[in-house]
């Protein structure tokens, strides 16, 4: 790697670019991801992931038995291990506009819906659950980026 | 919560507003984004959680314990309950000019670099772990969002 001459200073960082969830079923789990909420797969290998690339960020759903005891090298150098056991939990942002259609898709496909939450300061979020457990929030944006 | 008379079919999420992250510690983690990562503090609740707000998303930190045990209602609706242990993981998107800067600012305080990759399609990711253990990534964008 080679870096320009101008030192520039850090900053700290501004964006997530991976957003990671676990599970052990990656079967299961890409059904929900792929046929249910309709995300496109980016890439995957069995046993071990399902990649989904969204307009700004990847969604990164491991199993965590693989990349918590595999070791991949690059180039040498090592993918650092990691790997998480529970129900984690992550947030799709969802227009205003498109909250009833997605209760009913997964209402459609028999996805329970676990909670809704209208939030006292703006925005309102409805939670199901993945395959895997995790807490799976579909939350208009106003919740965080809205008028305070 | 009203939705105006339009029909708006289904569409898939495509972008992420909340990336998680567990930890035990939540003073020694927020030690590690804010002071050193330099991450703003958005809000907090001692015990519970620290918030940051990044450009297009948020970082939530959460005591596992808290949010896998507690129960919290907002107008009469939970919120439902999650937290993992173990090694999680996340990639911030850092732009190529700030890799140096991010890796000084990392040894600068201590921070060991776990690893580096240089990706064979293009992007390069440094590797340390925050307090918890988790594996943070900072990694330039074109690793995903590059031409392929």
């Amino acid at each position: 790697m080679r870096s320009s001459n101008h030192v520039h200073a850090y900053e700290p960082p501004n964006a997530i670019l991976e957003s990671i969830l676990y599970c052990e079923d990656l079967d299961s789990c890409g059904h929900f991801y792929e046929n249910i909420l309709g995300l496109t797969l980016f890439s995957h290998q069995p046993g071990r992931h399902r990649f989904y690339r969204l307009s700004r960020g990847m969604l990164l759903l491991f199993c965590a038995k693989a990349t918590s005891s595999e070791t991949i090298m690059i180039s040498g150098n090592e993918i650092p291990k990691h790997g998480a056991e529970g129900a984690g939990h992550l947030a799709f942002s969802v227009p205003a506009n498109q909250l009833k259609s997605t209760r009913d898709r997964l209402l459609s496909f028999g996805v329970a819906i676990e909670s809704e939450v209208s939030w006292p300061g703006g925005g309102h979020s409805i939670y199901c659950r993945d395959p895997a457990g995790n807490s799976i929030e579909f939350v208009t944006p106003e919740l965080w980026f809205g008028e305070r």
